[in-house]
C-alpha cells in the first residue's frame, strides 16, 4: 500500500499535525496527484487564525499544483480544453468538484451545486482524506475540472491559478467588456494586483488601484495599474481623488477585493452612469452596506456578487497565466522559502509579513 | 401660421392653463405630430401633486401616440425598424431625443446622454414649445427614435408603449433570460402587470406578483401572474410565503416597480443563488437600503438599476404590443373618459381612483 504525508489542521491555536496516510485504491473516475506546490490563500490564513471556521480535522491549501501519479478507471482521458491527460503531466484543478448536470451548474454556478466538494475545505473522515494542498498527494474526484499546464510556468505562479487567478477571471467575466473603460480595483492584495494585470491585458483605458498601503499600490503599478489612489485617515475620499485625476472620464467598472464596507460604498459613489461594481472580497460577517436605490436607478448602476468561479473562469485563468506570466512579476508576489515540514512557520510568516502569498514546496530541501 | 392647443402646467396646486400656440416652421430633421392620445404616467401625477418637481411652465404627458402631420427637411424617411415614414402614419416615439454618437448613447444609455431632451419634462421657452402629450401637437426633434404603429392597436394601449411598456422591456433586458425561471414582480401597478405579461410571453416558469392590494393582484393574474403574494401588516414575509409556495424552486429574477425599501429588501431576501434583482420603481428620495455584501457574494446576487430605456427596449416594446395586445386586457387598465378639455379632472381622477392609467383623447367629444 502506498502512503503519503498529510499536514492536518486541527483547530485555531493548535500546531499542525503531520501524519502518514495510506493512499486508497482509486474509485471510479478518480485521479491521484502528487502535489508539487501550494500557496496559502488569505482564507487559509483566516481559518488558521480563527477569523473563519472550517470543520476539523482538515487539510488546508487549495491553491495547489501537481503531477498526475495515477489515473483511475474511468478517469478523464483529456482535460477541460481537450488536451490528453497522462501520468506525469503537470496539472491544475478547480477548487471544486460538482456534477455538471445540476441546475446550478447548468446555470454556470457549479461552485454552489448541492453536491459541491471543495478541495482544502473538507473534513477528514474515514472515507475521505488527502483532499487539500498541504499533503504529499491529492485525490481528485469525478467532476473535478482539470487543466494540463505548460511546464514553463514557474511552480509558485502555477499554484496561484486555481483560486486567485480564476476568481479574478470570474470577476472580469461579471464586469463585462472593460476595453477602453476605466477600471477601479480596490484592494491591492493578490487578487487586486492580478485584476490590474488582467484589466490591462483586456484593453482597459485607465487601471486605477485603490489601497490604504503605499507599498501595495507600488506593486499594483508593476501589474499594470497606472493611477494609484491611496485611502486612509486625512486623505480625500476616493471619489474626490478620482474627480481630480479623471475629471472627464468616469469609472465604468469597479472590482472590490477589499471586503471593507467603507471601501465598497466609496466605489459605488465613484462609479459613473451605467457602471458595474463586482463584489468579491466581502466573504466575512460585517456591517451592512447603505445603498441608495434611487441613485442605483437614476445612475443605472449594477452590483454583482461573486464567490469562487466556474469552469469558464478556470480556463480563462490558465490562458491568462500561460500567455502573460512573463509580462508581470508574479514570482515576486510569492515568498518561496518553506517546505511541507515548515507549515507552522509558513502560516506564522503569512500572518505577520504582509506578503501577498507564502508558498510551500512539497519537496525537501527547498532549492 | 398654423396653431395648436397646449395645456400648460404651471406648478402644484395651480389649475392647468389652456393656450393657443403658433406652430413654428420645422427645423432641420424635425417631425410635426398631431397627438391623438396620452395616458397619464405615475410621474405626471407625482409632478402634479408635488411629489416630484419639474421646471415650469411645462407640458406634461409623455405616454403619447399620434399621426405625422408634417415631415421637415432632413426628417427621417424611415423609422427605427426601417419602415418608411409618411404624413398620416400613426407613430409612437421615445420619451427622449439624444445624439446617438455620444459615449453614453454608444454604451446603450441614450437616456442619460448629455444632450438629452425628454418629452413631457421640458420647460417651455421662447424657442421650445409643444414638447409634451397634453397638447394638440408635438414637435419631434432630430435624434428622436420613432416607430410606425399598426393601426389595429387601440389608442389607449398604443399610448402606453413609449414609457410603461418600453421601461418594462428594459428591465427584462437587464434581467437576462427568464425562460423556465421563476420571476417575482413587485408592485402590480401598470409596469408590474406589463412585466407579468412580458415574463409570461418570454417563457418564464412561475410568474409571481407581489402587492399590498388584493385587487391589483387579481389584475396581475389576468396578465399572466400565476402566484399572488399579498404583503401587509400581519402577513408572513414574502420570503416565508414563497418558501411555502415554491419549496424547491428558487426565484431567479425579481423586478421591482414598487420603489418601496422594505419591498426591495424583501426581494433580495427571496432571491435564490445567482438571482438578479432589477430596480425600477425607486425614482424618489427614500431611506437607503440595508444590503449584506457578504450575502451578495456568497449567493452570487446581482442588483441592477434602470431608469427609462433605450432604443432596443423601445423596439421590443412595440413588438410586444403588436404581437400580444389581444392576449391580455390592456384596454381595461386605461380609464378612457377624458378629453384635452378635461385635464384638471383627469389628474384629479388619476390621483383619487387608483386606476392603472387615465387616458386623454385629443379629439372632442370622447367617443
Amino acid at each position: 500500500m502506498k502512503t503519503s504525508r498529510a499536514v492536518v489542521f486541527e483547530g485555531t491555536g493548535r500546531p499542525f499535525r503531520c501524519e502518514t496516510v495510506e493512499i486508497p485504491a482509486l474509485h471510479e473516475g478518480e485521479v491521484l496527484v502528487r502535489n508539487e506546490y501550494t500557496t496559502l490563500c488569505r482564507s487559509d490564513l483566516n481559518t488558521f487564525s480563527g477569523k473563519r471556521t472550517e470543520k476539523t480535522p482538515t487539510i488546508l491549501g487549495h491553491e495547489v499544483v501537481g503531477r498526475i501519479e495515477e489515473l483511475g478507471a474511468g478517469a478523464p482521458s483529456s482535460d477541460c480544453r481537450g488536451t490528453a491527460l497522462r501520468v506525469g503531466d503537470r496539472i491544475t484543478w478547480a477548487i471544486y468538484a460538482a456534477d455538471p448536470s445540476s441546475p446550478l451548474a447548468r446555470r454556470g454556478i457549479p461552485q454552489k451545486a448541492p453536491d459541491l466538494f471543495k478541495y482544502g475545505h473538507e473534513q477528514i473522515t474515514p472515507t475521505s482524506h488527502l483532499h487539500g494542498g498541504l499533503a504529499g498527494h491529492c485525490l481528485l474526484r469525478r467532476h473535478t475540472p482539470i487543466l494540463r499546464l505548460d511546464e514553463g510556468i514557474p511552480l509558485p505562479v502555477a499554484a496561484l491559478i486555481n483560486c486567485s487567478v480564476a476568481t479574478v477571471a470570474g470577476s472580469l467575466r461579471l464586469a463585462g467588456d472593460v476595453r477602453d473603460r476605466n477600471v477601479l480595483v480596490a484592494g491591492a492584495g493578490m487578487l487586486g494586483v492580478i485584476a490590474c494585470a488582467m484589466s490591462r491585458c483586456a484593453g482597459a483605458n485607465r487601471v486605477i488601484a485603490l489601497d490604504i498601503d503605499a507599498e501595495r499600490l507600488e506593486t499594483a503599478r508593476t501589474f499594470g495599474a497606472d493611477l494609484p489612489i491611496q485611502t486612509g485617515p486625512g486623505r480625500p475620499s476616493p471619489a474626490a481623488q478620482l474627480a481630480d485625476e479623471l475629471p472627464d472620464e468616469p469609472v465604468i467598472v469597479a472590482l472590490d477585493y477589499s471586503g471593507v464596507p467603507d471601501t465598497m460604498e466609496a466605489l459605488i459613489a465613484a462609479l459613473g452612469i451605467g457602471g458595474v461594481l463586482v463584489l468579491v472580497g466581502a466573504t466575512y460577517p460585517q456591517r451592512p452596506l447603505s445603498l441608495s436605490a434611487e441613485q442605483m436607478v437614476r445612475r443605472l448602476h449594477t452590483i454583482k456578487g461573486l464567490h469562487n468561479y466556474n469552469q469558464t473562469d478556470f480556463v480563462a485563468a490558465v490562458e491568462f497565466i500561460e500567455t502573460q506570466h512573463r509580462r508581470f512579476p508574479f514570482e515576486q508576489l510569492v515568498y518561496d522559502r518553506f517546505s511541507l515540514n515548515q507549515v507552522d512557520e509558513a502560516f506564522d510568516y503569512g500572518l505577520k509579513s504582509g506578503a501577498h502569498r507564502v508558498g510551500i514546496r512539497m519537496t525537501d530541501p527547498v532549492p
